[in-house]
């Protein structure tokens, strides 16, 4: 969907959330990526060769990656005449900013003229029917949430790396913009209009080997005030027949809505579990996903050892424990579908 | 927002669901109907004075209704001259149809050279915020259903007109073309993007007196394939004290999805309650309203005093029985919020 290999633009933030889609992009497709452009000793460091635009290009970049948000969201008055020296060295734009490159006029003028993409990753022109509700081919894994911001994104790339590293044929889909300037590819489901959210999801995994997997990146939660719908749109679409729940133990309620205080991990997963069953009757949970990053080594395990003693379910963290006992468990769901199909 | 009252456009479709926006809006807002506009002896007859454009500004028409919906939903060429004539008359044109009349040069352009306003009611360009969750003031009551399709709407307008006969304060919030064009405001939820149709449905219903009561037509349904999440998000958004649920005893299966079972109405009721309760803890059914047009009297009759014994709450059609009992539990949930603040 993008060229690649990527420079990614870092300009002078800061390690912070705010360069958490520069960060992913750099741990999950190391590969794509063959520089970053720091304007500033301060700004994030990916480890990556600092390159300009003209560097970048003669070392194989394609395109120059926006992973960084600036506060509000616009693009800094400052970082323009960076992008459009990116575009003289015929590179494209990837951006993941609010802001619409398109809608800037001097880069959308130096973009006519040099021939060069605007991929403004948040702006899905792409149109979507409804949803059919049919059943496909191939195996599908969905990660979902007690909360946004629980890890769904880096269980999904953490567990297709697991299948693939053991032979499975697996590809990580992604319904974000972080997601989608990793993989290069996916649906940013939150720009899609309401009803086709559902039919949106059904084309983002389409039929496939029997024993394929496409593992989708979960979106929103169910019990979520704001983001509940897109979580059922995207839950009912991908058809999943294994889910696994991305939790932060240290949480007590939604992030941003105080008052709304989090379910039992067992309510939520018997709330998932009976809306999934919809479109595929045999959705199940696999493992619980923990996201341990606030917790010490000897806390995280001892968390895990427990959620999985309670729920009967493997429990792991993607980032700091291996996946195996989960991976297992898929693996064990595509045998069970070739014994009863 | 749309200036009325209109003139109706039946061209030559006959009766018809194709002819369910004219027939709804010419029955629940007779006072804003002066007149129908048909070109065939076989259309669909509203009983309102047979008026041309001319002959309708003359009444007092200030818009042309275009409430039918042609196969495909592209408006047909020879309706194009009909609506320049209303143009030329002094009307605005309101359009329920899928086809948008902005884009269709002909009537954009006398749009522009004769200062007339399109109002293409299914093209949404407000921008909404992200939902916040914040209890609202006032009451609210949403109609939810176990498919499309089952009476929302009607059971919305005649619980409102019911509450307003009881001297109650109380307005109906359309989120579907046809309830916009019916009550002249409202929003189109089904256009909004993704992320922000709890936010929509939050801004529908602002704060209110204690006393006053949003009676709000509902979408889709929290089991159907496609169109569950949109349910959810108003749900959400809705954040009804009071739910009725909306259904058509005859029916099996999902309209138009095969295969997909209606579940039982104990357990969506269940699951609208468990899931409204998100946003109001207070969330409960006050009714069950049938659509009974397949049924007998007697027979009809007969379904709604079984429903109302099994599950121990008022049933009734709008469309055929009144609906005294629903608004007895609707009011004394007022009473109950006073009393428990």
């Amino acid at each position: 969907m993008f060229p690649k290999p990527y420079l990614i633009f870092v300009g002078d933030v800061p390690y912070s959330t705010a360069t958490k889609t520069a960060l992913g992009v750099r741990r999950w497709a190391p590969q794509d990526c063959v520089g970053q452009w720091r304007l500033s000793r301060d700004a994030v460091d990916l480890e990556l060769p600092d390159f300009d635009a003209r560097a970048a290009a003669a070392a194989g970049a394609r395109s120059l990656l926006l992973g960084i948000a600036p506060i509000g969201g616009q693009l800094p008055t400052a970082w323009i005449p960076y992008c459009i020296e990116a575009l003289e060295h015929g590179l494209d734009l990837v951006n993941g900013l609010h802001v619409k490159l398109a809608d800037i006029p001097e880069i959308a003028d130096a973009a006519r003229r040099l021939g060069r993409s605007l991929h403004d990753v948040r702006y899905n022109r792409q149109k979507f029917a409804v949803a059919t509700g049919r059943k496909r081919t191939g195996m599908r894994l969905l990660t979902v949430g007690t909360d946004c911001a629980q890890g769904k994104k880096y269980t999904a790339l953490a567990l297709t790396q697991a299948l693939r590293a053991r032979g499975v044929a697996a590809d990580f889909r992604a319904t974000g913009q972080t997601g989608v300037m990793i993989s290069g590819s996916g649906i940013v489901l939150d720009t899609v209009v309401a009803d086709f959210v559902a039919g949106a999801a059904e084309t983002l995994s389409p039929d496939a080997a029997d024993d394929h997997w496409d593992v989708i990146e979960g979106q929103g939660a169910i019990f979520h005030p704001a983001y509940a719908g897109v979580t059922l749109s995207l839950l009912h679409g991908s058809q999943p027949d294994a889910l696994v729940l991305c939790h932060d133990p240290t949480q007590r309620e939604i992030g941003h809505y105080p008052g709304f205080a989090l379910r039992s991990l067992r309510e939520t997963m018997q709330m998932y579990r009976s809306l999934a069953r919809v479109t595929n009757p045999r959705a199940q949970f696999v493992g619980i996903s923990l996201n341990t990053c606030r917790l010490s080594d000897e806390m995280a395990r001892r968390q895990c050892q427990n959620l999985a003693a309670e729920h009967g379910l493997p429990c792991f963290d993607p980032l700091r424990f291996d996946s195996r006992e989960v991976v297992d468990r898929v693996l064990a769901l595509v045998n069970a579908c070739v014994l009863t199909d």
